[in-house]
Parts: C-alpha cells; sequence; structure tokens
C-alpha cells in the first residue's frame, strides 16, 4: 500500500474525470470522441508497474516511429496510429492473410495520475515503450522503524 | 495459369505427402509431430507470392533473430520459437497483460514446392521475412505470339 497525501479536491477530480468518461464510454460518437470499438486492430498491450513509474508496452510490428502518436494526459495513456502494409499488393498475389493492418486507437487508465510531463516513448523491434514517472507521493515509502 | 512440365511421379509424391499429413492431423501425438494447437500464442503470419517468390510473413514483436526457427520442406514453411518477456516481473506490478508470451509454432503450406535451399529468413522492426524462390516450372511464362 502506498502512502498516499491526500489532497483536498482529488475526490472530486477523479469524480469529474469518471463522469466524463461515463458519458464518452455511453455516447463516443455524440461527443466526438475516438473509441477503441471504431478502429481496424487492437494491438496487444501491456501495463506494468516498477518502483518508479508506470510503464506501457504496446506490440506493434512492422511500423516506422512517426506512424505512431502517444498521448499522456491524467492517468490515461492513449497509443494511435495506422500501420500500412510493406507492399502494395494485387488480391492474386495474397494466398494467406492473418497480420492486422489500418488504424489502431488504445487508451488505457494507470492506477493514479503520474508525471505526463517526463513521460517516454521509445519504438524498437515492433515494440512502443512508454514510461511516465510516477508522482512523488505514489511512490511507496520506507519507514524507518526505530528501536525504542 | 502458370505452365508447368509434367514430371511422371510428381502426383504420387504429392499423394504421398497428403497422407502423412492426413496421420499427422489426425495423430499428431502419436506420431511425435508438432501441431500448432498446443502451444501458447499463435502469431499472425501473411503468404504472399510473387513474379520469383513465395514471401511468408510472421508478426513477431520483440524478440531476438536467434529465439526463432525456421524451416522449409517441401511445401511447408514452419515458422517455431519461443518469447520471453522482457522483464521478470512479480504478479503486483503487472495491472494488464494482453501481449503473448511463450511457445509458438506455426506451419503453413505453399501453393508448390518451391527452392528450399535457396530460401532466406531476416528478423527485422518485429517482423519476420522469409522469401523462398520458386522452382522454375512454377513461374508464369510468357510466350510470343507469333504472326502468321
Amino acid at each position: 500500500m502506498a502512502l498516499v497525501k491526500w489532497t483536498p479536491g482529488t475526490e472530486l477530480e477523479t469524480l469529474r474525470h469518471e463522469m466524463e468518461h461515463l458519458f464518452e464510454r455511453t455516447f463516443p460518437k455524440m461527443f466526438g470522441y475516438e473509441t477503441e470499438a471504431e478502429h481496424e486492430w487492437r494491438p496487444g498491450l501491456d501495463v506494468r508497474e516498477t518502483e518508479e513509474a508506470y510503464v506501457v508496452e504496446t506490440d506493434l510490428p512492422g511500423m516506422a516511429a512517426e506512424e505512431i502518436t502517444v498521448e499522456v494526459e491524467g492517468p490515461y495513456v492513449v497509443v494511435k496510429g495506422e500501420r500500412h502494409a510493406e507492399h502494395e499488393e494485387t488480391k492474386e498475389g495474397v494466398k494467406r492473410a492473418e497480420r492486422r493492418f489500418g488504424k489502431f486507437y488504445r487508451r488505457v487508465a494507470l492506477p493514479e495520475a503520474a508525471k505526463a510531463e517526463e513521460a517516454e516513448a521509445r519504438y524498437a523491434n515492433g515494440v512502443l515503450t512508454v514510461t511516465v514517472p510516477k508522482a512523488e507521493e505514489a511512490k511507496a515509502k520506507a519507514i524507518t522503524v526505530k528501536a525504542a
């Protein structure tokens, strides 16, 4: 359990955020938001927590770094872009097509808001890694037990 | 339609191959063959045909080339290996796990046997590309129409 500094207003902020996203989930088109469902593929994504940061890893094989966009806002990380086929193929030349191409949009919530302004994204070997450093209050603190 | 040179024995050879694989599909364990179903994940794979070769592309993000094995035998291309997680994680640190890891085995039949001995495999940017040049008789030939 992390020690979290209580900041008046945080709960209200969270409630506001949740209310917004409740509407977004219910009426995405009406609010002009993008959703995952309307995109062509859904690349696999992991979220893990280290002592210092949240790390979001997404499998995006065969892309160029400039085809990928990453946005961090509050506790949300958005990974979106479009994967193009390496080759323009006539239909006759394709014997099997299992790989996914086209537009994708993934949006995940971290367990809590982190330092968006210090987030870093790296694309290597077909994997996108987004690292968002934790805010100070989110880090678990070691408490020294003093002898009586 | 490609012009194919008739080689006595080819049909018999095909029949033998098909019979073998009928048994393999029916009783894989009994014959000691590997099957796709018993493996942990099934990476997406495309097969396309160019004028000169068959090309098999497999999405294998986040791997090292030496973790991947490619076998070409007759019309069959086998891609197998094991994907390891980049990080040893305690269960507590994992907040979302959609990406697939572990052993995989894919086996696809090309439309016809090609030059296995000249096959090439290249791994870049999370995509494995296996190129198997066509046998001479499999290439479509342009026939000059002479004026009478």
